[in-house]
């Protein structure tokens, strides 16, 4: 079992979903303006802003790490700081490069409360330092869902988005399972970002079935000025646009989008109640995207890989990481929560 | 004729040839290893090895740009300065992406004839400034082929290789049109790089039916350390990166980046040929890769924009730019031809 | 005569003036708050604020190379361009600075009339490329008095600043000369900078008699939010800033900064007026600020080596840049007039 | 006493020493060859090389902010990071100025014992991400003396330096305070530097009597490869570099430095000595170099600041820095004392 073995590995294990790869097939007729001047890329843009409600200014990157770091770059300069959660992508798994599109802004690490931020962490670490010789605080990113399977509620948003007014702090949101958290949460788009107070979202399609492409929305468009150049500068203009934007229109169009994520979201709920009996094992974090981490035995997890499973163990000893995809087979979920409760055993 | 007409105006206007295509379909199978660790991956890398029959390592990146300011960063520091061609594309139309990826190399353009620089005009750039007040010049970039549809011989090069030995000069070379330079001279593609004593080549597929993912070669291997971070942290690792590899397994396989090319050139040459009597145009460069410079009256080239011919006029007043791509059909060649020809008469 | 002969290299050969001196001394007592909460700066700023008649934000830097690349990263992104001279020092002897401090702008050489840019030269460049591909023009930089010893009129800024506005370009002027400027026109400091639609002047004071220390003054006080924070990044906040401010209240507070630029600009009128009738030599600019710039014949630049006179000869075959400075010796200025003489005879 | 008061809040808040400002006084005359190439210059370089016994590569920044982060920037790429205590001046009080510097480079902090790294906690950190997705470890910097006032033996940097060999890491160090540490040591200068495995060091000169200027020595040659234009880049290439290098002169040729730092440390054993039987104060911190961190009460801390003592409390509730100087005045160290006995009874 190879490669089925590996669909709990990670979101961005799992291949392009159908209607994002007939998007493609569509776009890929003839001849087209290059660099965003296609129809896709207007199409993409304006089921954008049809589904956020708002005029927004719409870009997109060829990754998560990309996006990120644009966005991060526009909301602050080299000499500002960026205050996330310990956990975020951009602290641990981008190899710098937030510090690298900015020239050199500082991130600074606040407390999470299973791995969101408050408004009290928040003010914590923008009030620690206001003297010159340590970087302004001027951005706080959220991650939505987070890196631990967690959703921020709307009025937690709406909290934070008060001390960023408060503090002179930009809010931006990492969405790389966006889509996940509105599929748990049962809110639009819109009142999980601008109506919430966020600046910019970075909206992940690669983990929810796109080969590349994310999307990154201005709600203030002002922080977008330029911005264009910025991409193209820092090598995220495709000149192939339309196989980045086509996609999008694909899974937006009918709401696949939307639909993979309530799939993956589920898997991951049936995997935890499948375990949830099982002595030995228990959550790590409540089961609110598509991941599932558990706390189980050392040698539990080291049965589990000799049986073939693929997952993640970075969360600390005795920890597993399930991440559940647009794809993930429901009788796969079944059988690793048998093998679960075979190797606790 | 909306979308035909746009045949001549850029070769990354162009789609996915089908060879690339299915590939793309064939990986699209189930999950993979994210981020390089799968076997198009391998397989792409290994087809490369092949191709150019040393041990190089293989890198990709998303577009040209980005491969390009990735490797000269390698190349060189931010006090450092690349030669390049006066119409370089990383020089004209890259927005400062090799300065912003270096954090500051300043870009020297050399005199060029015919497009391509030469040892003269690298050693007068090179030995024009000793002194610490000017970055050092330290890596020449060559485009093959270049900018203006010209082709540098294999003893051009070497030429080149050994100016650069003496002044201890790095040499990359941008092949965003390698292909179309291996076609025209039907050399093998290590005759016109390692053997002739290129670091690095930047090796384009988007301009020869690829939709992303460029491949940066390192034959000299010590420049290549920790090119992996770099790319990584400068958001250029793909995550599904078999999206990426499939396409050149694809197109390298059976030799369709060669045919493709040829076919390119070959509808260059076509239409050259049919307007070569035409009274008042004339060549600006010899036709060698894809592309073909006429120099036409301005009146001629109002009237054929306004026929629906889509083609770029960057070259000077009267100057137009026709590029053929993979997938020109030789038809819509003729028609430019008589549509030319009408125009200036 | 060693040390002597080295009197017309460069105004930064020459050493500390008097007063320059004297204040650093007065400052030198006792322990007094760092990074410039100490009273000499207070009183640096205050004496800036009452020369240009204007409430600006005063900055200091240690050398004009981090003055003029801090100022111009303030005023533009990594993805803007930067217009100046193709003599200018930002472009010829920063060593790739503006462009490392910005993180990547491109500085963009425009035609000059007597080392002078102008309106219709500003615009040339600003309008030649306004797509994504290449960096978009956002600063002018003007040098006064320029590196040819040349001086704007306030009715030539003026006309910049319009051009400027009309463009969307923010305006800088690098002054490592400002003194020598304002000396030759008679006009106020104010006259020559904001009253023109100067926004940022950086004030050169090492050209003039200090040992380290530019000033930066923000008219635009909108483009010097966190400008401190960005010095302090940049490394140049002086931990004990008063050795760098005290020596400006120095020669601020009697007007010695303009006695000096003067002196040095008479010196080189002299020169100039001594050597008007020796056969063989002309000027190659008008003698405008402390420098003369010689066209004279290569022998006659070999013998005046030989004797032992020292002076750059960066401006082409058989030129020679005579440099006067706060501390030149009018004698000194008779014997090298007489030395000139002489070899071309 | 608004003077004499801040004699303990900073070793940056004192003077020039009068041999560094005698030097100066005897450089300040008739011109002189800028941007190091003058006599003064290479007197300095002379002189550390004799200190340090070996033929280093020697180099002059403004400050201590500058010099660290042109060492780092040498010592690593942006996609590395570098390992250095959680009090290091680095990571604390230079606003992002190693991240600026590097274009991106991430400071990772370690645990240390009494402000110390060790060969355990440099391992812990450099060992816990080996994966591309995390900056790869490459520099560990060491800040003799520590900024808790603590010095590192030769020993220690001995084994600290076996570690960073084995795991590929170049050793820097931060000798803001270096001449307190040899003083503390009776240690040559070359056995707590190369002797011990430093690769680089930055010594600082400012808070030991100097205006500004710091040296960077280069005890790894290979790793200073084009460094003199790093520095011009940067904006730390001084013009009239005399007034860098002729301070150090002065303190260097007759062991003024030496003096100085013993001076120093001499008060702080002092005042540590006269507080020592205070009930309610405790040492906070072994008393090795200059700096003396004292528990104590939070009112008594307002108390003492009532009656105009200045002093830095950063280090936590109750705690209070007491930094001695080369010009500290031993009568108001007993002054101090008795304030401190006082305002705790």
């Amino acid at each position: 079992m190879p490669d089925n073995a590996q669909q709990f590995a990670s979101d961005n294990y799992s291949g392009i979903c159908p209607e994002a790869w007939e998007a493609m097939a569509e776009a890929n007729q003839g001849h087209q303006r290059a660099y965003g001047d296609d129809e896709w890329t207007a199409r993409a843009a304006d089921h954008f802003r049809s589904l956020f409600e708002t005029d927004c200014d719409v870009f997109f990157a060829f990754n998560g790490t990309a996006a990120n770091s644009l966005a991060l770059s526009a909301l602050c300069q080299s000499y500002h700081s960026v205050i996330c959660s310990e956990t975020a992508h951009v602290e641990t798994d981008e190899c710098g490069a937030p510090e690298f599109f900015s020239n050199g802004s500082k991130l600074l690490t606040a407390r999470t409360e299973q791995g969101k931020l408050t408004p009290a962490s928040i003010r914590e670490i923008a009030l620690k330092r206001k003297d010159i010789h340590f970087p302004k605080p001027r951005v706080v990113t959220l991650t939505q869902a987070t890196e631990v399977g967690t959703v921020y509620r709307p009025e937690e948003i709406q909290a934070i988005s008060r001390t960023c007014d408060e503090l002179g702090l930009n809010l931006h949101m990492d969405g790389a399972r966006f889509s996940n958290a509105c599929a748990f949460l049962g809110c639009t788009p819109a009142e999980l970002t601008w109506k919430a107070g966020v600046d910019v979202l970075c909206f992940g399609g690669t983990k929810n079935g796109m080969a590349v492409g994310e999307a990154i929305l201005f709600f203030n468009r002002d922080l977008a000025e330029d911005f264009d150049y910025r991409c193209k500068q820092a090598g995220q203009l495709a000149s192939k646009m339309r196989y980045l934007s086509a996609p999008w229109v694909g899974i937006l169009q009918d709401d696949a989008w939307l639909r993979y994520a309530n799939h993956a979201n589920h898997c991951a709920q049936l995997l935890a109640k499948l375990v949830e009996d099982v002595p030995g094992v228990s959550l790590m974090f409540p089961v609110e995207a598509n991941g599932v981490f558990l706390q189980m035995s050392e040698p539990a997890i080291a049965a589990l890989t000799a049986r073939g499973w693929r997952f993640y163990t970075f969360i600390g000893a005795g920890g597993a990481r399930f991440m559940c995809s647009w794809d993930t087979d429901e009788a796969r979920v079944r059988q690793l929560a048998a093998d679960i409760r075979q190797v606790m055993s």
